[in-house]
C-alpha cells in the first residue's frame, strides 16, 4: 500500500533494489505532451549511482524504456510505463546481512510490519525506488515547462556543518552542475568534496540539506485546507529516503521573528500584485502567490557505513555489523534529482486539479 | 476540494468563519469505540478562543452536537457527523476590509483561485476551520488509546526566540497543562507569557515551535514509499494554518551529523528489540519502531497585527491596514490541541491500513 | 467506509433515519456557480414520504439548510454542507423489532458487519439516506445546466408485470409529473396506480423499473478504462437501496443482437459526426459521444410488508415477523429522484474530470 | 485517469494493442501470499487469444513476467508488478483504419476526448487491456482461495438467443472447461459453436451473456452505501469492454416480483442464519449475507465485423467500412476469465477493507 501519489498525475512506482526492475506508471497525464526518452534520462543521469567519485560505485546506466503511453513523441492520455532493468546487483554482497538488522534502515521495521523482506540491499527500502520517483518527474517537469514555461531547480546548500552562500534568485542550473557536489557557491563546493572523501575514507557518512526553487507557478495552486500545496510538497520531500525534516520560505527561522517582520508587504509592480518580500515562500494560506516557490529539506546521514556498530539480529541476539559494499557516502548530490521530481510531481498534479476548480471563471 | 484527509480514517471538514457552523464527518471510524460527548468537547475547549488573556477574546463556547453516528454511547461504523455553530462573528468588523488584501493572509490567493472569497473573518482560510479537526482528532484519539492505549501529547517548546528547556521522555499533560502558556518549563513558560503580553500591546505578534510525542505505538504502521508514517505526519502539520516546518526526530539537527552519531544502535531490551538513542523519532523506512515518535512544527506570527501595514485593495491600489478586531497575539497554545489532533487522526488511518496489511499474518 | 462519492465533485453523506439528521458535504463544486435553496428543495420535495396516497405516510417536509459553502447566492469553492432534520420518526414502532432480522432487509448484513446496529428504521440502510444523495444531485443538476445546459430526466417505466408505451426522445418534466407515479404513459401509468394501491390493501409490495435519459453531454466525458461512464453510472445506480440490476443502451436486449444489428453507423449531421440509432446509449468504449444517454435501473418490490413472513432473531431463533409502520407499498414514484440525483453527480463528476485532461488542448 | 481500479488491493494497468507490451502494477496485495508464475499464466490462457477455432487468430502466447513483488514464491508485500510482451500485432492491417471512424468502436469518442489516438488495433481501448486485469485477477482469486477457501467461477449462459439450462449450484469448473464455448450446458453449447461459426463465416459477430456464482464469501464483505458489493461489482463488470448490462440475483426478473414472492426468508441451518432462497444475489443492503454471491453481465456483440457498414471518416466523410484482420466472432467463451477476474479483484478489495472494520471486534 502507498506506493501511489498524487490524485490526478498520479504515478505508482513499483521495484526491488535486486529484483528485475525498476518502473513506473503513470496514470492521468494529459494527452498531446510533446516527451522524449532523452528527456527523461537526462534526469535520471543526474540521479544515477557512479556518476562521480563521490558517489556509489554500483555500476547502472539506469537506461530507461518507454514502454506505453507514448505514441510518435506525444503522450496518448493513457498510462505512461516506464521501466528500468538492474544490471549490476551483486546480491552475495548481502548473504551476510540476510539476519542481521542494519541501524538506521528499515530491515527491523520491514520485518515488524509484513513478516518477510527482501533483504538483498533494502528491497523497496533502497534508495533504487527512487528511480521511478525521477523518471516520472521528467514527465511532470516538461508539462510545467510546456503548460507555465516553469522552472524547478534544486541544490545542495549545506554537506554536514559546510554551508553555501548563495543568492537564491540567482542559482542557476549551470552553477548546480558545475561540480560533482551540486552546490552553487564555489568555495563551499570544494570543502564540501573534501569532506565527503574523508567521510568515505574514514568509513563513516555525513548529511545535509537541499533547497529547490520554483519559478513560474502562477497564483492559484494548491487547495486551502488539507492540501495545501506546502502541505502536498512536505508530504512529497519526507517521503524521499533519509529526509528528517522540512521548511516552506522561513520555516524554523520565521518562528523567531514578530508579525510586523514576517509578513510580506503587497505592492503594485507594473499593474501586478506581488509581495515585497518572500518570507510566505510562494505559497500562502495554502496557494501559490505567484512568486518564486521555495522549499528546504534536511537529510540525516546515510545509514550504512563501515565502521563497526552495535546491533541485533533477527533473532533478537545482539551482535556487531561493519558494512561491506558500494555505498555512498554522502547521498545529497544524488538526491537533487529526487527532490526536483518530487516538487514536479507535486506542481503537475496542482495544475491538473486547478483546471477542474476553473470550469466556470 | 482537498478538504478530506485519511485514506480509511477519513474525514471531511466544513464551514467557514462567520458562515452557519463549522463541522466534521468522519467516514471509517470502526464500530463499538466507545465515545462521549465529553470527551470530545474537552478537546475543543483547549482550542477555544477565549481561553485565558492570551489569545483572542472572540467569545466562542464551540459547544459541540454529534448528529450521527453513534448510538448508546458505542460507535456505529457509519458516518460520524459533528458539528459547531458559531454565535460570536462579529461579521461588521470585517466591512472595512471587504476590498483589502491583508498581508500574510489567504486573501490574495483566494481571489486568484476562486474569483469570489467571503471575506467575513478569512472564510475557510480562517483558524476556525480547525474546530472540525480537533473535533474528529478526538475520536481518533480515543480509538488510539482504547485499541493501543497510546497517548498523544503535545507542548509549546518555544515562542519567538525563548526556548523551553525540557526533557522529552518526561513532559506530561499535567506539566503542559500547568499554565497558559502550554510550555512545560515554568521558567520559559513565565517569560512565553510576559512576551505574549508585551507582543499584544505592542500590537505585534509571535511565532514559536511545537513538539508532539506519541507514546505506546506498536512497530508496523506506516507505508514504505510515499505514505511513510513521517511523509503523512509532514502533511498533517503543514496543514495547520501558519506552520512553516516540521522535523521527525532529529531534523535538521540530523543534518550535520555523521552517520555513526546519528545511528541508533539497536539492542536487546528484555527480549525486546529496541533502539539505545531515537534520533529516528520513532520512524524508519517510514514505519514505526515501537519507540516514542517525535515530530516538531514551526509556526510563524500571526498575520493580523495591529501595526500599519503597507498593502494594496483588490483592485491592486496601494494602500494600509491596520488591523482592528480581536485576535490571538500568538497561536501557539491553542494550537497545541490542534497539532495533537493532526497526529492523531494520522495515526488512526496507520492503524486500520496496517489491519489490511496482517491479514494473513 | 464508503460513504463517499465521486473523485472531483466528492460528497460524503451521513446520518441514521432515526438519529438527530441527514446530510451531505459536497467537496469539490467549483465556485461561481448560482445556487438557491429552493432549486435544492424542489428535488428534495420529489423524494420526499407522504407526496401522495401511494407513498409512505411517514411526515416529513425534509426542509433542508445551507451550512456552509454558499454566500451571497454563489457557491465559494468551499465545501457546501446541507442538512435536513429528522421529525416524524416515530421509533417506537421499531421496538418489537430490535431482536428480529427482516427479511430482505440489512438487519442481518449490518450485525455481521459491525456487531452494533441502530435498529430504528433501518439506520444507515434506510431510504432516508438517499436524502443527502438528492440534495448534493441538486447541485450537480444544477452545474450541468449552467455549465453545459445538459438536462437530466428519469421517469418510471415498468411497475410490476405493467410498462409504459413511450418515445424515449419525446419524454418531458411535464409528462412525467403529471401524476403520482411519474409514469410519462398515461394508460400504463393509470394501471400501475391502481395497482400499487392493490399491494397496499393486500399488505404486499411491487418493484419495477426506473429509465434516465440525459441531453445535451458534449462528447468525451469518462475514462476509457475502468472510470467508463457506464460503469461508473453502474456503479451509482446499484448504489441505490433494492436497485437489482441495469442497463446502458441496448443492454441485455443487445446480448440478443448481431453486429451489423447493433452496431451504431456514423453520419455527418450538419458538418457534425453523430450515429444513425443509439444502441451504445451515449457511450462508447467508456466515453460519452455527444448522443443522449439512456440508462435503465431494476428495482425489487419493498422488503417490508405486512404479510407474515418466516424468519429468525438475532439469537437464530425462527419466528415469524409481519411488519408494522409506515412504508411505501412501491418505491418507484420517489426513487426517480434519486435515480437523476446519481447520474447528476457521475456526470458533474466527470465534467471536472474532462478539464484536467483538456489542459494542452 | 481511471486506469486504477480497488481501495486497498489497487492495480494499474497499463499498455496499448500494438504497443510494447501490457501490464499491472498490484498496490496494495497483503504479504506471504504463495503465488506461482503457472497459477497467474493459467488465467491468462483461459483469455488469450487462439486458444480454439471460435476466437481471432491473432498469435499471442501472452507469456507473464514478474518484474517486482514476489520472493522466493511468496508476496513481499511491495507493489506486484506483472508484465507480458506484445508479439503478434500486425500493425499494419490498420494502415488503412488510420482516419476512419470504426462503428461501434472508440474511435470517434477517443478523438474527441484526447485529440490523438493510436490507431493500431484499438490502442487502449483494445481487448489486449484486460490481461492486466485477468493477471492481476490471479493473484486476488488466489488471496480469496487462501484466506477464506473461496471460489469464483463464471460461464457462458447465453450467446444471440440461445441460452443454457443449467441449476446454477452444480456448475463446476470440469462442466465449464468441458468445451471451448465454455457453456456447462452440453446441448446450448453444441447449438451456440454451430452459432458463432456461422455468424464467423457471414461476417457478423454475436453476443451474449454471462453469469459469475461465488462460494465461500463470508457475511460482512461490502459497504452499506456507496461502496455496496453489488455497486462495486456493477462497476466492475460494466467497465469490461463491450458490457452493456449486469444483475445480482434476481435482477431485472425482481423487478417484476411482489415482496412476499421476493423476500428470502431467514431459517436457521444448523446453528447457522441462512436464507430459504437466494433472490438476493448473496448480497443484502449492499454486505454480503454468506450466501451464494450471484451476478450476471450481459454483452453487445462485437463490433468489428467484415459485412460493409456506413460510417465516417475523421474529417466527417461519410465512406464504408469492410473490416479485415483478425477478430472474435464472438468474445463470449473468453470474456468468461475477464468476468472471474473482475469479481477477484473486487472481492479481494472489500476482504482488506474489511479487515479494518474488524479492528475492535
Amino acid at each position: 500500500m502507498g506506493n501511489q501519489f498524487g490524485k490526478l498525475f498520479s504515478i505508482t512506482t513499483y521495484g526491488e533494489s535486486h529484483g528485475g526492475g525498476i518502473g513506473v506508471v503513470i496514470d492521468g497525464c494529459p494527452p498531446l505532451l510533446p516527451i522524449t526518452l532523452e528527456e527523461i534520462q537526462h534526469d535520471l543521469d543526474r540521479r544515477r549511482p557512479g556518476q562521480s567519485d563521490l558517489t556509489t560505485q554500483r555500476d547502472e546506466t539506469d537506461a530507461v524504456h518507454i514502454i506505453a503511453g507514448v505514441f510518435e513523441g506525444k503522450t496518448l492520455g493513457t498510462p505512461i510505463s516506464l521501466g528500468v532493468r538492474n544490471q549490476d546487483a551483486k546480491s552475495e554482497d548481502y548473504d551476510d546481512l540476510k539476519d542481521v538488522l542494519r541501524p538506521g534502515h528499515a530491515d527491523f521495521t520491514t520485518m515488524e510490519k509484513y513478516g518477510i523482506r527482501d533483504h538483498r540491499g533494502g528491497g523497496r527500502a533502497s534508495a533504487r525506488e527512487t528511480i521511478g520517483r525521477v523518471a516520472a518527474g521528467a514527465i511532470a517537469r516538461k508539462l510545467l515547462a510546456h503548460a507555465e514555461n516553469a522552472e524547478v531547480l534544486a541544490w545542495v546548500s549545506q554537506v554536514g556543518k559546510i554551508s553555501a552562500d548563495v543568492d537564491v534568485g540567482e542559482i542557476t542550473l549551470e552553477t548546480v552542475e558545475a561540480n560533482p557536489t551540486r552546490c552553487p557557491d564555489p568555495k563551499a563546493a570544494k570543502q564540501i568534496e573534501k569532506a565527503i572523501e574523508q567521510a568515505r575514507d574514514a568509513k563513516d557518512s555525513l548529511g545535509g540539506v537541499i533547497q529547490c526553487r520554483v519559478k513560474g507557478i502562477p497564483a492559484g495552486l494548491g487547495e486551502p485546507v488539507f492540501d495545501k500545496l506546502d502541505a502536498e510538497l512536505a508530504k512529497a520531500l519526507l517521503s524521499i529516503p533519509a529526509a528528517k525534516g522540512m521548511e516552506v520560505g522561513s520555516g524554523f527561522a520565521g518562528a523567531e521573528m514578530t508579525g510586523s517582520q514576517h509578513n510580506d508587504a503587497f505592492k503594485n509592480e507594473d499593474g501586478k500584485i506581488a509581495t515585497e518580500t518572500n518570507r510566505s515562500g510562494g505559497i500562502q494560506g495554502g496557494i501559490s502567490n505567484g512568486e518564486d516557490i521555495l522549499v528546504t529539506v534536511a537529510f540525516k546521514p546515510t545509514s550504512t557505513i563501515g565502521i563497526e556498530q552495535q546491533t541485533v539480529d533477527t533473532s533478537g541476539t545482539e551482535t556487531t555489523l561493519a558494512a561491506k559494499g558500494r555505498h555512498d557516502p554522502c547521498v545529497l548530490p544524488r538526491a537533487v534529482a529526487v527532490v526536483e521530481a518530487m516538487v514536479c510531481l507535486v506542481l503537475a498534479d496542482h495544475l491538473l486539479r486547478q483546471e477542474a476548480t476553473k470550469v466556470l471563471q
